[in-house]
């Protein structure tokens, strides 16, 4: 464990550094080329909608996911029982963890680009040859992100693993053939779900999710399949990312009120890290404390106390 | 009318050389560059998934409209009260009416990609400058390719006006901030649907919808709306394109089910001419005549008798 944390540490400073670098050069980048390239798509900056630019850095969990990877391919390269002779190399975007941002940094994978990067045709003396071919790209992390990029990445063949991207959209094989992921998709966590509900008898919940292929397509699963266990959905919102703190205090206004009318106590909550810390503030500044059980998804159940950190009253009861 | 139909007859067999001519090149590309040039998406062909590669002739309305796009420009160019001194260009592809092949297209219009056509670094005397730059796009028609696009050509701040896709997605000021259309949104389309269901006093209805972003928000906004006005959705399907024709004729007979448990007669159908010609094969096949009341999309309720032909009586009823 302690090497591993002062690895995560060495690795965390390690990226910083090269990422401060490879900003300075028109776009965040840490590569290091082989014979053999992977690309890589991390979201480890906040995106900044209003000035249209990658902002804050997001959580020290993405460098880690990162670093991870680098990680991975230092000690293939080391053992010579797995690749031999050959070095494999790597070069990694930041999706900032917005849509239009993935899909961007993926053109950086795609030959056209790849050739213009390097191809100055107005001083053809500078041209030193093109980038190296991807053969395969790591992420990105959301599932709409992971949409954007396998359209984009498969008219050229290349194959996409994502670590995290749970979305069942995804697996539509024909529409998504280069797509690939590490993780089971969404059908099987609302399947867990609906088998928590089951096990305490709660018949009338509510689903509330983010406005994305993540949240969207769950809940659609989860029409799908609740109604054949008996279970009744008595409460949907879909609510964006972008969304004002006021919708945000709507919808708890909202959920209290299907609670009186139909006894709605359990609430999925289908959605990123971020956003469930705003439905629990939202809860706290509308007073309703310990009302809800909250069943969390993937997005931000597996973030320990971070989504509840200052709202642990109205969070009381979570479970995942 | 007759000056117009002879123009539109020239128009075809003009478009159909040219499409031709450009495919030999390795795209389907018709252009003719100006002082100012626009850029069009417009689905031509077929695609053909397996091969993946375009396919047949679509149908003729495609390439109507992509002559009066050319037409106008023609026309304005001609009209020396419009642009005085600067001639308008355009440059036009072929979406295949499918989603990663529109995002292909779109790549021909953004900077990167466009200097990599004429930039050949391995033989730099073949040079001949860049393309011209592209101001705008017009198109693409379906709701799910716009919203490819339009993520695509923002990036590089790229206007794109469409003339058919309907979709309240689209409507995401924040999200797809470079989008515009000459067409109402959808939630427009499901008002006016509404309101035929209340005038008839159609309490218990089915919605059946192409898995795509013009079937599925549309299916979204009936759920938020119809509760409103005590219109109850009774059953709600969503089927992919590529669905075999089995999957077709199930729906037909869990409709058929519905039907005969809770009165559902009205169907609203959110789709393509293409998928609406399946569901009428599909209830011929089952022998549901004159049974349901269809009320049609603009996704095919603006053809004409195109999508019933063949299956009159088991399309008889429709309404759009």
């Amino acid at each position: 464990m302690k090497y591993h944390d002062s690895f995560n540490l060495l690795g965390v400073i390690l990226a910083t550094i090269s990422l401060i670098i490879g900003h300075t050069e028109g776009y965040l980048n840490y590569s290091n080329h082989g014979d053999l390239n992977i690309g890589g798509l991390f979201p480890l900056h906040f995106y900044n909608e209003r000035g249209r630019e990658c902002g804050q850095l997001r959580e020290i969990g993405s460098l880690r996911r990162l670093e991870a990877m680098v990680f991975a391919i230092e000690n293939i390269n080391q053992n010579s029982s797995v690749l031999n002779n050959i070095t494999l190399g790597y070069e990694i975007y930041d999706t900032c963890s917005y849509l239009a941002e993935s899909l961007k940094q993926s053109l950086n994978f795609i030959p056209p680009y790849r050739k213009s990067i390097t191809c100055n045709c107005d001083n053809p003396i500078a041209d030193h040859g093109e980038l190296p071919r991807i053969l395969g790209v790591v992420g990105p992390q959301r599932s709409s992100s992971s949409v954007q990029s396998t359209i984009l990445l498969g008219l050229y063949d290349i194959p996409q693993v994502s670590y995290l991207s749970t979305s069942d959209e995804l697996s539509n094989d024909e529409r998504y053939p280069y797509f690939l992921r590490t993780v089971p998709p969404d059908s099987f966590q609302v399947k867990a779900m609906i088998d928590i509900l089951k096990m305490y008898n709660w018949k009338y919940v509510a689903f509330i999710n983010s406005d994305d292929t993540y949240g969207k397509s769950a809940q659609q699963e989860f029409r799908l399949t609740a109604p054949l266990e008996d279970i009744c959905l008595a409460f949907a919102r879909t609510i964006s990312e972008s969304a004002e703190d006021a919708r945000f205090k709507d919808i708890i206004t909202e959920l209290e009120q299907a609670q009186r009318e139909s006894h709605v106590t359990s609430v999925i909550l289908f959605m990123q890290v971020e956003m469930a810390r705003r439905i629990f503030a939202a809860a706290t500044e509308e007073g309703a404390m310990r009302q809800f059980i909250w069943i969390g998804s993937d997005g931000w159940g597996n973030y320990d106390m971070q989504p509840v950190q200052g709202y642990e009253e109205a969070a009381l009861g979570k479970a995942f």
